[in-house]
């Protein structure tokens, strides 16, 4: 019991800090590897990460608002319009206002947009990618891939269950 | 034997890209969860994420060099120099040339740096914060807060222990 009061009055950070804090190194450790691989493979088909996760998702969705692309794309509604803005210019999509409330940018990806998604999914090789080469060192351990089912919850009890069927099938519907 | 042929010529998606497709929504999600909390709580210090990221780093290791920074705070170099000149002119970190090799910047924390790091983790509350919204959901089903095993696995085998170790204390030494 000593012992345990001791180590008790050893904590000098708050149990709750240390744990979100963790969870913050945890995230941005996983999307800056994630990043980094997408955006090597992206530059050769010049598109930013934000600009591709747009076209996944008017290409799954055929048209949608300005606020769902930057719901589904995650990322700031600025950002989904500036990024729909140089897709525009590039052919990849088409922006119009909704014949019902013209305050509402309506996103359709175009056949070329398709084209390059499609270009970018062929293309694409993980073999070399930093998250492969973590991913195979564990699966060398373990005898499988990590399934991330506490990431998977969190984005289920966060989203809910229509934007986590979609992160799970992103790539599905071309 | 049929069903399992006909199953697998219905997909029509590389296995590798779905699988890595879905890590790409899932880190999106997850930093995009993290990012918005402490966005929200940093605003209120004046702070980018990057800029606490930079305090963090420099407040555990004592002074590194702008690479360094730049690695425990997963960021590209430029910006872990562009971030380190912000915080110098607010007088919460010093940057100085290494005396061996003026090419390196050295960078370390001002006592400043460490008041308002200080300030950061006692107003700080996550109560209202979005992961801890999900979390609680998760853990009113399960019964206890997810420890991200997956996520903790990856960054071990891709960023080493001494990284890892970093990852997971890094509010200890204040």
């Amino acid at each position: 019991m000593m012992n345990e009061m001791t180590s008790k009055e050893e904590l000098t950070v708050d149990p709750g800090l240390a744990y979100h804090s963790k969870l913050f190194w945890l995230a941005k450790a996983m999307w800056r590897i994630v990043e980094q691989d997408w955006q090597d493979h992206l530059r050769g088909h010049h598109l930013t990460i934000n600009e591709y996760s747009i076209l996944r998702v008017v290409a799954k969705k055929d048209s949608c608002r300005v606020t769902d692309v930057s719901s589904y794309g995650l990322m700031h509604v600025s950002t989904a319009l500036n990024s729909s803005q140089s897709l525009k210019k590039r052919g990849l999509v088409h922006l119009e206002k909704d014949v019902e409330d013209t305050r509402v940018t309506i996103v359709t990806i175009t056949e070329e947009g398709r084209e390059l998604l499609n270009e970018v999914d062929t293309s694409i090789s993980f073999e070399e990618s930093m998250l492969e080469g973590g991913l195979e060192k564990i699966e060398s351990l373990v005898g499988l891939k990590p399934s991330f089912s506490d990431t998977q919850s969190l984005i289920y009890s966060t989203f809910g269950r229509d934007m986590f069927e979609y992160f799970s099938n992103a790539t599905d519907i071309m």
